[in-house]
């Protein structure tokens, strides 16, 4: 009835977990605010991808050639930990808990959906342990099977350098309760205990 | 960290039902998009107050001066539906059904809120009547104390007026199991009950 409108809910209803109603509804929101908020908004949209490349050391988004953390001074770059995709780099930078650099792999293997090697930035990792000659490599991918096969994978590949390779632990995930946790993390979570020191 | 992607996240956050969670998950899709798709949505976004304005005799949103159904040489001039937002007349127009014309009031009377005569499309609403001399007034509002004030005070300023003033029918709406009606719509659907007619 009112293409312009038509047109705005159409581009809303391609983005994830937006359905037509919904975007009817942002659409409806926008038509109510100042044209400055809408102007920065599609300038933010159609500039983001001028703005954003991957860090050519680490892979993960930056601005500019190399990420802020692969570009900080205070960073440990004896410690390298592998990722999955850039949105894991951020949860762990959000934790503020790891000091070390990152290696962005773009992926788990999955050779059934055609994820063979080839694929991820393993080659480059490789490269980059030879040229930077990290002290530990800590393997940040999630338990599902094709991350535990890319982990088993990386470990054998660098087994032959003088590099320390650990993983992040399995188990119980904060704030869970026992009657809900499958029987493989139990089985984890058990073979994987440690002691309580009491001080 | 990425400033253009903070940038969008903080632009998207600012859209109801957005948080920031899903105002991330919405930048990474969109930095995996091709840059015309992103394009089009910015477009779309940053033109759309310059292309829907107000229809000039119903005020409901349009492109033109006057609204598709405004300018319908279809639709029944003798019939005007008032509601209260351009998103009623565009639910009205789905279900197909009416074949009139609307008056978008711009909301219900809330003096409390500050919604007042004056603040509301009624003095148009009355010259237009004058104007267009239609056969009846469908007041399509909702069902709340707001809409039924706004309804009886449009009833007793139009009475005398040679126009015929109706209301939507109150009861149950579809698919909704008894148990779960109130008791007021209860009470309207039992007292505006109509009888079957078998043949």
């Amino acid at each position: 009835m009112v293409p312009a409108l038509d047109r705005l809910v159409e581009a809303l209803c391609r983005l994830p977990t937006i359905g037509r109603k919904s975007a009817w509804r942002l659409a409806l929101f926008m038509l109510e605010r100042p044209q400055d908020e809408l102007r920065d908004l599609a300038d933010a949209v159609a500039s983001l991808k001028a703005n954003v490349r991957l860090c050519v050391q680490c892979f993960s988004y930056s601005e500019h050639e190399l990420c802020s953390v692969c570009s900080s001074p205070v960073r440990d770059g004896l410690q390298i930990c592998v990722v999955e995709k850039s949105t894991d780099v951020m949860a762990l930078e959000k934790s503020g808990r790891f000091h070390g650099l990152y290696h962005v792999l773009g992926g788990s293997l999955s050779p059934i959906n055609g994820i063979t090697v080839d694929k991820l930035r393993i080659a480059e990792l490789v490269q980059r342990i030879d040229r930077t000659q990290p002290h530990e490599l800590i393997i940040g991918l999630g338990a599902s099977t094709e991350a535990e096969t890319t982990a088993l994978y990386l470990a054998r590949l660098l087994a032959e350098k003088k590099i320390k390779i650990t993983r992040f632990a399995r188990g119980i995930p904060a704030g869970t309760e026992l009657e809900y946790v499958d029987q493989l993390t139990l089985t984890q979570a058990l073979h994987e205990r440690s002691e309580i020191v009491y001080r």
